[in-house]
């Protein structure tokens, strides 16, 4: 497709998790044109199989190629963890994760190096974070917790709710008395349950999340390869696989942004 | 495809729900053979626009035609809400859904036609429970509840947490001093949770769901058409779209029978 628009930064994420990247993105490279897919009549993939995610993944990613990008971000740690390998070996442009992001964000901020790794099962059992997490600090104690109900509730918007409370409760039992100093919310669905899952962990716990980190990435990656925008290049723009006015009435009540110029786009019409 | 095996029922669900309808077929049809297709690369269906779950559904439809069918159950609320119409429009083979039936059996057992209807957000916002009541007792008076939360709980096995029972009661508030007498279970998923729905109810409500008047209305169907297969036709079939393995297991774990024969088929492939 030929456009006469400057190439963007491309995202995509399975629903509306991924612009926790996004708005950060905004924030810190205010020039960029920005696009981002949201994958809404496929979501989650959190319980799907790799296979699924990697399709899914590739045809993603084509459709933002064919938005003209010059960067993509995989703003979903399933599909991070479970594709960001195979993008990287079809596809002719830089490709950021969330996965090596958050990692690096974990190591540098916990001093006894025991971390916890929340995120869905398919991130959890895919073993890229504990990975990721190694690679840096090979002495590390990484506790893994798939924790598969968090999405629904953020998703149901209940992310002060009692029943909320009990279930991150009980999936964060097991962290008890392990002498944890550092939590990753490894899916961008998490940062919005932050408040509960720190009355849980107590105060003496940070909490962190890939989207600074990743954010920090593109914009040196952009910068190294001189492609960085200085001059406004656009506004962001959103497309989805699903009804773009529901994505956009979840995200404005989530994010508490205004989303202006949502789309509708069908990843598997594609190829 | 030209086939030399007889003609199956088939049946569709986003996921795993609708083996509670298949469960009644086999018990109630055993000589007929059966396939059944589970949409778990997209599920759930529940919360997608009616858009996607008309799309989703015709494809799940091809994919099953091209096994050979002689008549379709859409063994799936939210599918049956928005595309039975649709389906029933573009294709020449008899095609029942869970609706009619679950509101056929809500009329039928309920004494002072107080009803509840539990159902997904799309179920319940398509208004077609509502719709088929009131074709059937045009005084009744109906409260229907979105539950977006119990298809995870389900998945998730938590059919017993203490988190479910607080979700559940959340849910069923509004119902409380409505003299409601009967709770129409309007999901094929919700079935599991009918102990603790059980419980917050009270023993003076009774839980009905779509499977066994859905079947009925098969076996009739099939009498009437002279198609009732009077010899076994062979084994049951699963095909998924996501992981067979996975499939296989959550479906023996939560219904608790040996899912054999399944197989990978992916509907976005078809057309």
């Amino acid at each position: 497709m030929t456009t006469l628009l400057p190439p963007a930064i491309g995202l995509f994420d399975s629903g509306v998790g991924g612009l926790t990247v996004m708005q950060e993105l905004m924030r810190v490279l205010p020039y960029e044109r920005l696009i981002y897919f949201g994958d809404t009549a496929r979501v989650p993939y959190g319980n799907k199989s790799p296979e699924t995610v990697v399709r899914y993944s590739i045809e993603n990613t084509i459709c933002l190629l064919e938005k003209n990008i010059k960067l993509l971000v995989v703003a979903c740690n399933t599909a991070s963890a479970h594709a960001l390998a195979k993008l990287r070996l079809l596809f002719n442009i830089p490709i950021i994760g969330v996965i090596e992001p958050g990692a690096e964000k974990a190591v540098a901020v916990s001093r006894n190096q025991h971390i916890a790794v929340l995120g869905t099962k398919g991130t959890i059992q895919s073993g890229a974070y504990q990975e990721a997490i190694l690679k840096r600090a090979p002495n590390a104690v990484i506790f893994p917790v798939a924790c598969p109900l968090f999405v629904p509730l953020v998703e149901e918007q209940w992310l002060h709710h009692p029943a909320s409370a009990l279930i991150v409760r009980e999936y964060l039992q097991p962290l008890r008395d392990q002498e944890i100093d550092t939590l990753l919310l490894g899916c961008t669905h998490y940062p919005l349950l932050k408040t509960i899952i720190q009355q849980e962990m107590g105060d003496q716990v940070t909490l962190v999340d890939s989207a600074s980190t990743c954010v920090e990435q593109v914009a040196q990656l952009l910068q190294q390869s001189q492609a960085l925008a200085t001059t406004f290049q656009g506004k962001p723009h959103y497309y989805t696989s699903d009804d773009p006015d529901k994505f956009r009435v979840l995200g404005e009540r989530l994010f508490g942004y205004q989303l202006d110029a949502v789309e509708f786009l069908s990843p598997d019409r594609f190829i």
